[in-house]
């Protein structure tokens, strides 16, 4: 078994090295990442940039451009004629749980992995601040369920993203639903030292609506570790499928045969 | 009827304009926006830096932060009281097709209404360059379709992804599925001066998977508007079925109860 491990927070950062380490025992892992942190950066592919790679070690690269960009280097370069069996990324610093992981870089790279026809999970630990208390659970995890998906079939088009609370047992884990974020729509006003206004957006950033069965639920509420089944295309058949009746004027809907 | 206009090209781009405008003879519309081309930003809600709001005219306003921090901004703040009955976002310069919808500015605003409860609808024209051509025919579909969607119930959590050809008459539209991306999985390597090699990703950007009803076929192949439903919760819920089956050696599924 040959699994690329990427992740957001670059090469060196300690959860891609635990996850890398964890996997070594199971699997021959490639690691392809961000030569920096690129949690902030845009995730889609450099298309108007050229990229540079450098090789860090054995098996070890990093690129300057975004995780998704480490994908798909590593799957249509530098490892062709060695594709990757899955992709794991992470371990992500921070959870990326509910509407919040369409704009991580984490979960971004699953999807291009997912895009490019590898089955891939995403693995984040629930912290704040510069702690790493849980990294060593997360790893465990994510073996553990790496060596099980292994013997199972992940369907086309389908990601996980996995969400590790902080004082997890590395085993007990939930299947979710995609939560719903709460920052509580609020907007505080302060004035600056010059005597302009500026505002901060929301409120807690870890709050998010109390959904029975969804990721932040079984992290935040239960304890247990969330694995969320994530489908990449978005498509609502159920309202395409209404939209079908829809006539509005100066429109011509035209209908496939 | 009242429309908050947002985009990530900036608020001085000619497509919010244009969107504004044609916008402008069927609702009341406010404008907050991007204070520059915000493309290639991040597209989360910044919850760690303060953000700045400039009132640019009446019912008009720029920020410096995303594109989601501007509708976050509008509707829990400069529009308190005035809550818009639908947020249209756009009119993006370029292509949000297929799978990189994920990594669009111009959708995240929309995703952001559609987690705030507002119904939204993100409108791109799918351009190359700095020309213009197409824009008035998409802001005439803009306004037909808002004045049409106003009589209509768009179900929660779904948001609607616009993107309109070139050559469209601004009227004829399809009811679309998301696409699927193809670059050419090709890396092209190169050489700069000093001898170090450096690399391209992919080939031709606005390359897709040729599958009758997806969005990319209507604009590219057919010419007609492509209107696609999404939906903002990702889950796949007959993998999270499936997973219910799952023991893996060294883990523990808490099934919820």
């Amino acid at each position: 078994m040959r699994i690329l491990v990427t992740n957001d927070d670059g090469v060196r950062s300690p959860g891609i090295r635990a996850l890398a380490e964890a996997l070594s025992t199971i699997a021959e892992v490639w690691i392809v990442a961000p030569d920096r942190e690129r949690s902030a950066a845009s995730h889609s592919i450099s298309l108007h940039r050229p990229l540079r790679i450098s090789k860090v070690d054995e098996r070890v690269f990093s690129t300057d451009g975004t995780p998704s960009d480490c994908v798909y280097l590593a799957v249509n370069h530098l490892l062709q004629g060695n594709r990757p069996d899955f992709l794991a990324s992470g371990i992500n610093h921070g959870p990326n749980l509910a509407d919040d992981i369409t704009y991580s870089g984490t979960v971004a790279a699953a999807l291009e992995g997912t895009m490019l026809g590898i089955p891939s999970v995403a693995f984040s630990l629930c912290l704040r601040g510069r702690s790493t208390e849980g990294m060593a659970a997360s790893a465990q995890f994510a073996r553990s369920f790496m060596a099980g998906l292994a013997q199972r079939h992940l369907a086309p088009g389908i990601l996980l993203n996995v969400n590790v609370p902080v004082g997890s047992d590395g085993a007990s884990y939930r299947v979710t639903r995609q939560g719903k974020r709460a920052y509580g729509n609020e907007v505080i006003e302060r004035t600056d030292p010059r005597g302009r206004r500026y505002y901060w957006v929301g409120g807690d950033e870890l709050a998010h609506e109390n959904i029975p069965g969804s990721d932040a639920n079984a992290v935040y509420d239960e304890g247990v570790i969330s694995v969320t089944p994530l489908h990449l295309n978005m498509t609502s058949d159920a309202t395409r499928e209404e939209m079908a009746s829809w006539q509005f004027p100066g429109t011509a809907r035209r209908d496939h045969e």
